[in-house]
């Protein structure tokens, strides 16, 4: 007999059917006429109950399935008399798989994530981490079928870079070379490293992406990421997910259209797809968020040029808004209090704010004719702060070129880049989608450490 | 108006409709009557073409209208007059928004693999590989497809890897330590490093998907692994993308059933999905190619033990067949020859061999009860051996834990694995597919490093 999984067997109607289910025990109460199992596999947030009558069953096996312990049970499906589940499973026969010693630490229920984080490995059989898990999946899958139903191509951006165009001061180095022999013989020899220079771990796969777009039409990257910046904040990771789609023959306002019924699709995905782990968190976790989570569906987001915005953050810090960053000059850098008084306070909807100062901007975003703003696109979400960082890029070489100048980059290394402008150049435009923000947003949870499954942050590699 | 995608256009019947197409330019050929511009914008192989009447443009803008160049036209669609296409556009208006200039490096057609390989920016733009990479996108997407529909989670493991586990012989460090000043100081201090130890690049991710596995019943990884060999061969990458799933509550039967039904979706899905550019490289690159994946579809795979796959070799070899590597003794590890003579002359079908030898396998193998093979289930393919790497793992500690000790491996570094065996230890199972492998499968392309956008080898990480 094959195994039904928890998902289903609890969805079943098939009352009187003879099952096999098997997962781990979550909680075990003995009494003298009946004991019950709540079980669970994984598939679902909601254990399936399995009822045993002690007297069918030797007494030492049914003591030693405990919390933790894996167990197959073979049963007679049938109709709850509980509330809130349809079905349960009258245990025949119950298999011993693995027994779970008193000292497993997921054995108390409440423990803090701190403690949890600590047990990176175990902490994936609780209903919270089940629970994010399940949707960080979905939340990929959803990425995928938009991109996928939209024609663009998932593009496969090196993560192992020999450019150093992105800036190297927080990047990983990746090497070959023996460090105790380096420091043995005194000398850094690259050419003897695997790839006969430095090569470093990649920030963004936005210049590589371009290249695809310009080729393909339209492109998406979705995978890790790094930084090596010593913060140690609870929203700073070294590595991370990003997704960078990228498209040719796309302007502001296309641009802006994609990122709002892109992260809309995702919403929904999840408002569609993982009611019961949500239902659960909205619960347990964050009371708002489901409201939160309908609240980006309902209404048109508000597009707001940088100046706008300005303006607005101006006017209320001049009726007493206190921020701990002061609004001060046309052309600073917002930080996330701003924005999210933008988002929070005064629109209470997502913003897409655009037309930004170039000089706090990257070189290659395109500059309105105005001299000063650039089109940028960023999408400004409730919690989060910036979610979406976007633009359309320069087309134009001559420009571009300048561009790198005026900044003191050198040319050269971005010879293979700027080929895209210089053969059959082509407007174009593309976002980057911090993948762990959007699991924050979806699931409510408040530290980045705990959505994703072994996090990487300073002096923490475990696992 | 929209943009009309060349895709859509070409299988469009709405004719005597204006619309706009944007792409790239594939050759222009001029007459005094007429000019044919056959245009392509990445979202199908094949091209649609424009009629001009040379008379209604501007001659010098006919005239810069070359090989690589971007642009727009504006026209109707009519029916085709020509053969195998349906539609063209009567062109009205011409956008240029990028001219090429004739040092463009995609300018002649029929240039080499090795040749295009230095151009791996602007190679996207020719047909080969734009249907490389579309294939190589609608794998991936099937991948995904079959995973969520069958209950599997998309299970990110961390690519930085603090253990050692694995054999740091062939891994790549990565460090945020100074070389230059490690050089100069004589000294390397892993606790100034990011991590506060030796950190490398992982080369799998199933040690930590077994914790995935074992906590939400089945999961899948998707994503770059590193293998800092010094190779150069058409076989072997240094940054590649594996696919490797681990599911709980299987068995070595269950296992070699997933497998088969894993790869064979994946084939239909291409066959389903990418008739234009499976057409087009079984006309250019490989003439077998569609042969070879039909056949893939037609029978169930064979299914033998490692034993008896030896003896045939044993015994083919005894009547002649040359191997360069001899077959000798029970026990050694086939190469990819032998396999490839098992599949593709011997059965002429897929195999998955099983019940290996436990000693050239790996030490988390379920070993059988006659103490000598172990539960591997490898999947051996025509052109490429071994495309799928298999196995039943080792649900018991003290078994696994002598095993670890046998082989001279440390307890102490799997602490965190073997965790997975202490509490509710569970029978569990799964595979590695190298990514690459199944793209030069199913495109019939003969080198990795033209499946993969930018190739990782030694002494090259280009863009």
């Amino acid at each position: 007999m094959k195994r039904t999984k928890v998902v289903d067997a609890l969805s079943s109607t098939d009352f009187g059917k003879e099952i096999i289910v098997k997962g781990w025990v979550r909680s075990h109460r003995s009494s003298k006429a009946v004991d019950f199992i709540a079980l669970n596999d994984g598939s679902t947030i909601k254990n399936i109950q399995v009822v045993v009558d002690p007297s069918s069953i030797d007494e030492e096996t049914l003591k030693s399935i405990t919390t933790g312990a894996c167990i197959g049970v073979t049963g007679l499906l049938v109709e709850s008399q509980g509330k809130g589940q349809t079905s349960e499973i009258q245990g025949k026969d119950i298999v011993i798989y693995g027994l779970c010693p008193s000292d497993y630490p997921m054995q108390k229920k409440g423990q803090s994530f701190e403690y949890m984080r600590k047990y990176g490995h175990m902490r994936l059989r609780t209903n919270t981490f089940g629970a994010v898990f399940r949707i960080r999946h979905n939340m990929a899958i959803a990425i995928h079928r938009y991109f996928h139903e939209h024609g663009f191509y998932y593009f496969h951006t090196p993560l192992i870079t020999g450019s150093d165009a992105e800036g190297a001061g927080n990047m990983f180095q990746v090497t070959t070379l023996d460090l105790e022999r380096v420091a043995k013989s005194g000398k850094v020899e690259y050419e003897q490293d695997f790839f006969g220079k430095r090569t470093h771990l990649t920030v963004s796969g936005q210049l590589e992406g371009e290249l695809g777009a310009t080729a393909l039409g339209a492109i998406y990257t979705f995978g890790p990421t790094f930084r090596a910046e010593n913060s140690n904040t609870p929203r700073h990771l070294a590595e991370f997910w990003m997704v960078e789609p990228e498209v040719a023959f796309i302007d502001k306002e296309d641009l802006m259209d994609l990122e709002e019924d892109f992260i809309k699709y995702c919403v929904q995905w999840a408002l569609d797809n993982c009611k019961d782990d949500l239902e659960f968190l909205n619960q347990m976790i964050d009371k708002t968020l489901l409201e939160r989570l309908e609240g980006v569906l309902k209404q048109d987001f508000v597009r707001l040029s940088y100046t706008e915005g300005f303006n607005i953050l101006k006017e209320a810090q001049e009726k007493g808004v206190k921020f701990e960053f002061p609004v001060t000059e046309w052309g600073m850098d917002l930080s996330s209090e701003h924005e999210r008084y933008l988002v929070e306070e005064h629109f209470k909807r997502p913003v897409i704010m655009n037309d930004y100062p170039a000089e706090i901007k990257s070189f290659y975003m395109k500059k309105n004719e105005d001299g000063k703003t650039m089109q940028g696109t960023d999408v400004l979400f409730p919690r989060i702060g910036e979610i979406i960082g976007g633009s359309v890029r320069e087309e134009n070489y001559d420009k571009l070129v300048a561009e790198i100048e005026k900044r003191g980059m050198k040319v050269e290394q971005y010879d293979w880049y700027l080929d895209t402008r210089k053969y059959g150049s082509c407007p174009h435009g593309g976002f980057g989608l911090g993948f762990e923000r959007l699991i924050l947003f979806v699931t409510g949870m408040q530290n980045i450490r705990d959505v994703i499954p072994f996090a990487r942050t300073p002096k923490n590699a475990e696992f």
